[in-house]
């Protein structure tokens, strides 16, 4: 059976439930209001009239239907009714009764004595019909078929076997047939966006504004953003959201496994000290403040602090103009820094295993996710993972060669004063899949000039540095380095950068390296980017609960 | 053997490292500063010429030294030597080799023969002793009785057993006897403050400034937190970060075990939408944004989102001018939203499940840390937990007539108006612990007038609210409460409170609801308040890593 659109048509409930007209409103108008608010008053009366009418009407019906009590708005008790849950739901209920909470996905009336409804909870969908029978009247199946789209409701009936499978469910082996209907939450009769009309992925440029071949719209990024909650209500985004909430357990169940401690790192910092303009400035109290760009200077200051390992989840802060798939202005920072003995590659380990486990947990934890979201975006379910279970480590001249091999040659110059354009980077990535048959690999040494100002100098050639990058799909997910923990020479690099450690907020930061503190190397990682790439969603933002960018603040 | 302050005396590793003159920083000089650098310059000769010759007498000396490898800069080596912790010795290492990684606690000379180090793990001490005896040189021991304090060394030593205890050192059962000593991080001179000064709780006021009984300054929690990286190498502030982290961990756990999905919303918001004037304001491209002051709005629109159970860890920022010892303007917010079938209560429990878990769990798991703190606050190990792991609940009228038998009595209007004052709280805390025997628990229904504009009133008794405090020790660590999930329900108590629905940023929030939402509840935590609480700390900022307030931005 074909969704179809909604036809608007009277509601019995809403002559039940017109508001009575409030009272007080008027209390401060002023004289000149006074004329419009006699007229309105009129015009409310003669609503209020109109209403008692119909209120009226339907008790004279009410009293002669069979099933009064078996529809209508939830009635008030604090017995525990069992609830099925959708995914429950099998063959073995087949001729049992169940009751389930579900939006209404869509509602019809077929005839007087038959309607159907789809529900739908957290994106699956099962096919419910009503039919007149003892003691199901008329009247509950206009209620019925009439109900609103995307009302929640609690459904009592029996689970049977549908003649044909029910194709646009996506439980298509059972239908419900309705003994009893309440409502839970109504919602409003005109939506900004149907569900449904969001369950494809994003049109192309050229598609916006269409109509897909059954005379759908087809709603743009834009469109299902602008109205994320029920765009969240789709099966593919509760999936994604799902894995992002995988990501994140899975690097904490790492990084707790291997001792680390878990640090709150201030957000409003008192100077702009990573790179200027990129910060968004705060008022706080009489004076300015910062948002940090990253816990880069806090997580160092732990470790000079004693702490060893730490680890920190928490929202990073960039003011960048970017309008790209990739770039948002808020986003979920997933950092960690470490003290090593004797060479970064201990560290560097460390997180090549963190991204292993956390990528091959979400193929063995989140297999149905992953199947849901594929549907839609057919690249989700084929992330290749190095076979050994260990991670691809080139270095950054590596990368070069290979591009060089592939026909793009970076002058001397660049290679040591440049990093990969976007471009670059995304070719590689393919020439890697190909010769290496992984989606996730690590660039190590890149060049010194390419790096912040904490960052190592290799002790080898200076033209490069202890830092590396972390790839999926040829797209960076991760930056990351041994730190400089000499004081002297922390100095100097910042002076080679052109920054000037005397300035307010480089203070603390040095402090920490005055009074000694131990080698370490760290990183931090984006979380909505893990998701976006590993799933090959086409945009950041699908990644994002409700992201943010330099255009978008809502919802 | 009493810690002592460490005199001044001259080093011969900064004879060793005196700076090279450094090149082409006179490159930009304008010809009026060129008079000034060769001044400079003819300084800067002298100064090479000194340095040179202290190199050579050096140079000298170290020829002569037999012990020459066996000190001074860490070699270069990628080979991995095992490097033994503090909490790993026992006993069995008596008259074995072990090597440590540790700073310099404080550092003696007794004799050209003779001289001691107390080396500090995170917060744990241990004795070193070197003597000479072949190879050792007196070279050697002058060296390492002149180490700087908070240097990080690595020690190559035999474990042996003291005559007597050291009961200036933690692990006080055994010493070393140092063979070899090789500086990792050398930390400057002078310190603004000593580990060892910030190793006690922080004075009264009548106690800034002054001398405790052997002399040694009291320091005040200001210098404590302007020198956090130093104060964080306690003890007891390495045992007290551990707990925070332990608090975030259990939190965790306990969400994802129940299904709940771990959310990141923004904290960048359009709009001053939870009381206006405690909000931070920031400037995003050309127009104006706000920090979130909870994630509440954005919680509510992930279970209008049909996420059902939802869980963030997320910083919160107050624009609050409160300076008092348990508000910050940015802390940790551990927060959870949830659906229910038939009534909050369901929700109530999950949550006073949830802090019974946390608070039984942390003193499962983290004694040894509980032990360490308590050194410090006698409170921190005397926190009472219900005995048959129930929380305690109590209607907000129980506890106003326990104050009353108490003698506090609120009038009939402050009962239903205002809530109870601080004092009221910690006198109630103190009343409950005695009566009860409990430190944690919960007050229901709080009146309707004290709580925010999206909170369910009590369907009995609309002065009431179906809302819940949690407390631990008298004061409040969560407030959560049944949300209105009806549209125009909604609406009247935005009205009723006062606000504009139709204001920006409301709009989306009021959206979700006219699309339908189920029924839920939920609550906010403070990570920091139940770190305070629990460890019966004294001030929020013991609690919170790099605390912020009106007054503290930094570090």
């Amino acid at each position: 059976m074909a969704d179809s659109e909604l036809p608007t048509r009277p509601k019995p409930e809403e002559a039940k439930e017109a508001a009575p007209a409030e009272g007080g409103e008027s209390k401060n108008a002023s004289k000149n209001a006074l004329k419009k608010a006699a007229k309105e008053k009129a015009k409310a009366e003669k609503a209020a009239a109109r209403a008692a009418q119909e209120k009226a009407q339907a008790a004279a019906a009410e009293a002669n239907d069979t099933a009064k009590d078996l529809y209508g708005p939830i009635p008030e008790t604090e017995d525990v009714i069992p609830i099925t849950r959708f995914s429950e739901l099998s063959e073995e209920y087949y001729e049992k009764e169940v009751t389930v909470v579900a939006r209404v996905d869509n509602a019809r009336v077929q005839s007087a004595k038959l309607a159907f409804l789809m529900l739908r909870q957290q994106g699956q969908k099962v096919q419910a019909v009503i039919a007149a029978a003892e003691p199901i009247s008329r009247q509950m199946i206009k209620y019925t078929g009439g109900l609103n789209v995307n009302s929640i409701v609690q459904v009592t009936g029996i689970v049977k076997k549908p003649e044909i499978p029910i194709s646009s469910a996506t439980i298509s082996h059972l239908e419900l047939h309705i003994r009893k209907v309440y409502l839970i939450s109504e919602a409003a009769q005109m939506l900004p966006m149907q569900v449904k009309d969001a369950e494809r992925p994003p049109p192309t440029e050229a598609e916006e504004g269409q109509v897909d071949a059954e005379g759908a719209p087809i709603v743009t990024l834009k469109t299902r953003l602008d109205n994320r909650v029920l765009d969240l209500q789709t099966e593919t985004s509760q999936a994604i959201t799902w894995i992002s909430s995988g990501v994140a357990q899975l690097f904490s169940e790492y990084m707790i496994k291997s001792g680390s401690r878990w640090i709150f790192t201030p957000k409003l910092v008192s100077a702009a000290t990573e790179g200027g303009s990129n910060v968004f400035e705060v008022k706080y109290f009489k004076r300015n403040a910062y948002l940090a760009q990253s816990p880069q200077l806090y997580k160092q200051m732990c470790i000079a602090g004693d702490m060893e390992n730490v680890f920190e989840i928490a929202p990073v802060f960039r003011a960048e103009e970017s309008n790209t798939h990739r770039h948002l202005t808020e986003f979920a920072g997933l950092d960690f820094e470490k003290t090593f003995q004797s060479h970064y590659h201990e560290v560097l380990e460390f997180a090549e295993n963190l991204l292993v486990f956390i990528l091959t947990q979400l193929k063995e934890r989140y297999a149905a996710q992953i199947a849901i979201i594929q549907k839609s975006y057919p690249k989700a379910g084929d992330f290749k993972l190095p076979k050994d279970g260990k991670a691809l480590r080139l270095n950054y001249m590596d990368g070069v060669a290979l591009l060089k091999e592939a026909g793009v040659d970076m002058s001397e110059q660049e290679r040591f004063e440049n990093d990969f354009t976007t471009a670059m980077e995304k070719q590689l990535g393919g020439i890697i899949r190909e010769k290496y048959d992984t989606d996730f690999y690590v660039l190590d040494k890149f060049p010194m000039a390419v790096r912040p100002f904490y960052t190592k100098a290799d002790p080898k050639d200076s033209r490069f540095s202890n830092s590396y990058d972390f790839f999926m799909r040829g797209e960076e997910i991760m930056s990351g380095a041994q730190r400089i923990n000499d004081f002297k020479e922390l100095e100097e690099s910042m002076r080679a950068k052109g920054l000037d450690p005397t300035q307010e907020g480089f203070e603390d930061y040095l402090n920490a390296f005055r009074q000694g503190c131990p080698p370490h190397a760290g990183g931090g990682l984006g979380m909505n980017r893990i998701v976006m790439f590993f799933l090959g969603l086409p945009n950041v933002r699908l990644a994002t609960l409700f992201p943010r960018d330099p255009q978008r603040l809502r919802p």
